[in-house]
C-alpha cells in the first residue's frame, strides 16, 4: 500500500470513531436518562483517548514524509496531504492525559452549567468552569507552541484555521463602531413603522415540528441521512451520512424554534453536501466554523428573512397554527421577522445586534484566556460589556454569562466565528443572487435549489480544498470583508 | 496498583466501550436514519475491535496469574477473577480479524433481513446469512478448540456459561414429548369456556405508550436510568445505568406491546438491579441469558399473566382506551391473555406453544452450525418442523424461517434460553410466592415491590457471583428442572 493509501485509510478510522463519538454526544444531548450522565462521560473520555492516540499515530509522520514526494497525486490528495499534515500537528501538541482531562472536565461542567444556568448560580458553576479554562489555557499553550501563535490564537485556529485574533479585532472594531450608530438609526426607522400585530398562540408542539420538517424538505435537507429532534441548546451533530440537527419548542413562539430549525439546516446542507468522494477525508471536511456559520446564516438571516421567503412561508404558517388576520400577512409577518431590538439572549438576538454579543464574548473569553480577567469577576465584565455594546445590563446571570453552553463545553474560540460566519454570508448570497438573477424569485416559490445548488458548487462540494479567503475570492470576488454584510444591512434596515 | 486493581480497572474500560456500543446499537434500531447504515457500520466494526483489542490485551494474562495467588480477596472479588479468567479465554480463542469480519458481515445481514423480511424473500437473504453462519462456525469452532467443546456447545456458552446441548436436548425432548399431548387438552379445555368478546380498536399509539410506561413504573423500571422506544424487534439494550427497552404498537392489538413492554421490562429490571459495586465489572453482569430470559417471562407470563395482575390492569386499560362492556372485566380479559393457539410467529406465541418454537429453531441451528443441514434447505426444514411440533405450516416465509432477527444479527446458541429461562421463571416464581405469600396479592394491588424486593435479592443483586444451577438451587431448592413449569401449565390451563 502506498503511503498515501495507508494515510487515507488511517484516517478512514479515525473518521469512523469521531462518526461513533459524534452520535454518543448527539444521544447524550436528546435522549440519555440523566442517571447516565457520569458512565457516559466514561465512555466518551475513553474513545477521545482512543481517538487521540489514533490521530498522533507516530506511523503518520514517516507516512506523511513518503507521500509528500509521491507525484503521482492529483489536487484534492494533494490537499488531502495538506490537512492531515495540519491536523497531526495540531493533535501531536496536546499530550493524552490533558485530552483525557479535558474531556471529563468538560462533561461535569456540562451537567453543573445545566443546573446552574436554570438556577442562575454562576458561584456553582465556577469550579467546573475554571477547570475547564486551565485545561483550555494549558491546550491552547501547548498548541501555541508548536505552530508558533497565541494561545489564544491557537484555539482560534481549532474552529478556524489561520484565524488571527489580530484581524478579528480590526474587523470587530470596526463594527463596534459602526453598529451602535446603525442600530439607533435603524430602531428609530423601526418605531416610525406600523408595528406587526400580535399572534396568537399556543402553537402546538405537533404542528410546529410539522412546520418545521416542511422547511426543512424545501431547503434540501435530506432525511435519509439525518433526524430532527429537541435539545436544550439547539446544534447540528451527528456523523457522516447521518446529520442530525436538533432545536427546542416554544408554545408561546412558533418562530424560535422555525428560525432555529432553518440555521441548523443551512449547517446540515453543508455537512450533507461535503464531497462524496472524501466524506471521511481530512479535506473532505467542512472548511471551518467561519464558511459553517455562513451557511446557517445565510440561510436563517440572508434568505429566510426576505420578502421572497415569506410570500412563500405565510401560507403554510397560517395553515399551521389556523392563523388569520392582517398580522398573519406576508408583509407583517416579514416585518415582524426583521424586527430588531436590544436583548439579552445571543441565540435570540437579530442580525443587527448580534454581532456585539460576539463581540462581547470574544473580548471576554481572550481576556480569559490571557489570565487578563479573573474568572470570577466574569460576570462582572459581561454585564459591564452588556452595557457598553448593547446598551442593557441583564438582570442575572442566566439572562448574562450562564446563556451559553459554549464555555462549559470547551468551545472557547468559537464565538468570533458567528459574526465572521454573517460577514461571509452576506458576501455569498449576494454572489449567489448576482450570478442567478432567478434565486430570490425561486425561493419565494418555495424553490431553494438554485441557492443550493450554487452553494454545493461554491462551498459544500470544496470540502477543505481551499483556505476560507481562498474559497471566497473564487465565489464572491473578495476575501472575508464586511461591506457586503453593513450593505445589506442598510437595504434591509434602514429606510430607502 | 495490585494485579487485581489493574484488572478491575482494565475491565471497567472495557465496559465502557461496552456501553458505547450498546448506545450505538440501540441508536442503529431505533433512530438512525437509513443512509447512514453503512458508515455505522464502519464506527461499531472499529469499536468492536477496540474493545477486542483490550479483551485480550497480554497484560491480562500477567494480571490474572499474579491475583490467583492474592489471598487479601473477598468472596466477590476471587468470583470477580474467575469471570475476567473466563470473559479472557473466551476472547483469547477468537482472532481479531474473524471479529472484524464477523462484526461487518452481521451489519449487512441485518440490513438485508429487513428488506428479505418484508419482501418474504429468502433466497435476497442467504448470501447474506450464509456468511454470518460461517463466521459462527468458525468463531465455534475456534472456542470450541480452546475450551474442549463442540462449537456448538462453545456458541451456547456465549449465551449461558456451561450450557451443553446435551443436557438441553435431554430437556427439549422430554418437553417435546409432553407438550403436544398437552396442548391438544389444554385447547379443548378453552373450546369449552366461552370466548371473550373482541375488543375494538383502533388503539391509538399514545394512549398505549402511556400505559406501558405506567406498567414499568408499577414494575419498579426506573426511568432515570432508561428509556422507553419503538424498534422493529423489541429488546432490551443500552448501557449501565442506561437501560432502554424497545416496543412496536399495533393500533389493532395493544396487547402486543403492552406485554412486549412488560417483557423487556423484566429484562431491564435485572440489568438495573445488577450489584451497584460492580456494575462495570465481569462479576457484575447478569449470570447469563437463561436467568435472563428467565426475568422478561417470569414478568410476563407468571406474574403478568395472572388473575390478580389483570384484576389490578383491567381498570387501567378500560381507562386508557375508553373500554366499556363485559369484554374489558378482569375474569374476561385474564381468558383472553391465556388464551392458547397454534400460530407461526415465535414473539407471538403463548407460553404453551412457545417451546416448540424454540426447540425447532434449536434443532435447525444444531444443524446448521455442524453442517448437517444446508442453508438453502432452511425453509424446508423450518416448515417440515413446524408441522411436526406444531401442527401448521406457514405460508410464506416472512412467517417462517425469516421472522427472527437472531440469526441474521450472529445470535446463533440463543433460542435456547427462552425455554430454559421459562423453566426457571416458572421455578423461580413459585419460589418467590412461598416465601412471600403477599406476592400475588400485592400485584393485585399493583404493588411489585415484594416479588422484585425478592428478585433483588436472590438474582439481580447476585449478578454473576453463582453460576445457574446454583443460584436457582439456593433460590428455589433445586437445579433446572421443568417440573414446576409443567405443574405451572397444568395449573393454569388444565380444568380443575
Amino acid at each position: 500500500m502506498s503511503a498515501y493509501a495507508s494515510l487515507a485509510a488511517h484516517f478512514g478510522r479515525i473518521s469512523a470513531m469521531s462518526n461513533a463519538i459524534g452520535i454518543l454526544q448527539w444521544d447524550s444531548d436528546t435522549m440519555m436518562p440523566k442517571g447516565a450522565a457520569a458512565s457516559r462521560a466514561e465512555s466518551l473520555a475513553l474513545l477521545r483517548v482512543l481517538q487521540h492516540e489514533m490521530a498522533v499515530d507516530p506511523r503518520l509522520g514517516d507516512w506523511l514524509e513518503a507521500a509528500a514526494g509521491d507525484d503521482t497525486l492529483g489536487d484534492w490528495e494533494r490537499a488531502n496531504l495538506r490537512e492531515m499534515r495540519r491536523v497531526f500537528t495540531a493533535q501531536t501538541a496536546v499530550p493524552a492525559d490533558l485530552v483525557e482531562a479535558s474531556s471529563k472536565a468538560i462533561s461535569a461542567c456540562e451537567m453543573a452549567w445545566r443546573q446552574a444556568r436554570a438556577e442562575s448560580d454562576f458561584p456553582a458553576l465556577l469550579p467546573y468552569l475554571a477547570e475547564v479554562l486551565r485545561l483550555q489555557r494549558e491546550a491552547g499553550a501547548a498548541k501555541g507552541a508548536i505552530l508558533g501563535l497565541s494561545p489564544y490564537d491557537a484555539l482560534l485556529n481549532d474552529y478556524e484555521p489561520g484565524a488571527r485574533i489580530a484581524r478579528i479585532d480590526a474587523l470587530f472594531d470596526d463594527l463596534a463602531a459602526f453598529l451602535p450608530g446603525f442600530t439607533e438609526e435603524a430602531l428609530a426607522a423601526q418605531a416610525r413603522r406600523p408595528a406587526p400585530g400580535a399572534l396568537e398562540g399556543p402553537f402546538a408542539v405537533e404542528a410546529q415540528r410539522g412546520l418545521g420538517q416542511r422547511m426543512m424538505a424545501a431547503l434540501g435537507y435530506d432525511f435519509d441521512r439525518g433526524r430532527l429532534d429537541v435539545s436544550t441548546h439547539p446544534f447540528c451533530g451527528g456523523a457522516d451520512h447521518d446529520v442530525r440537527i436538533t432545536t427546542r419548542y416554544d408554545e408561546a413562539d412558533f418562530a424560535k424554534a422555525l428560525m432555529g430549525v432553518i440555521h441548523e439546516t443551512g449547517h446540515a446542507l453543508y455537512e450533507q453536501g461535503r464531497p462524496a468522494a472524501y466524506m471521511n477525508q481530512p479535506v473532505g471536511q467542512a472548511r471551518g466554523m467561519v464558511l459553517h456559520e455562513s451557511q446557517s446564516l445565510l440561510m436563517e438571516m440572508q434568505a429566510c428573512r426576505s420578502r421572497e421567503f415569506l410570500g412563500f412561508a405565510a401560507p403554510l404558517m397560517r395553515a399551521a397554527f389556523g392563523g388569520t388576520g392582517p398580522e398573519w400577512e406576508a408583509e407583517a409577518l416579514w416585518r415582524r421577522y426583521t424586527r430588531i431590538e436590544r436583548g439579552f439572549i445571543r441565540v435570540d438576538a437579530d442580525e443587527v445586534t448580534y454581532p456585539a454579543h460576539v463581540i462581547l464574548r470574544t473580548r471576554l473569553e481572550k481576556a480569559m484566556i490571557a489570565d487578563d480577567l479573573p474568572l470570577a469577576e466574569l460576570p462582572a465584565a459581561w454585564n459591564a460589556g452588556m452595557k457598553e455594546l448593547l446598551g442593557t445590563t441583564p438582570p442575572n446571570d442566566r439572562l448574562g454569562c450562564l446563556q451559553d453552553i459554549h464555555w462549559p463545553s470547551g468551545g472557547w474560540g468559537y464565538f468570533p466565528t458567528y459574526t465572521l460566519g454573517a460577514i461571509a454570508a452576506a458576501q455569498l448570497f449576494d454572489a449567489a443572487c448576482r450570478a442567478e438573477p432567478d434565486t430570490l424569485p425561486a425561493i419565494g416559490r418555495g424553490d431553494f435549489a438554485p441557492l443550493v445548488g450554487w452553494l454545493r458548487t461554491h462551498v459544500h462540494g470544496l470540502g477543505s480544498l481551499l483556505d476560507t479567503d481562498a474559497l471566497l475570492t473564487r465565489a464572491t470576488g473578495r476575501p472575508l470583508d464586511a461591506g457586503v454584510f453593513k450593505a445589506h444591512l442598510a437595504r434591509r434596515y434602514l429606510p430607502a
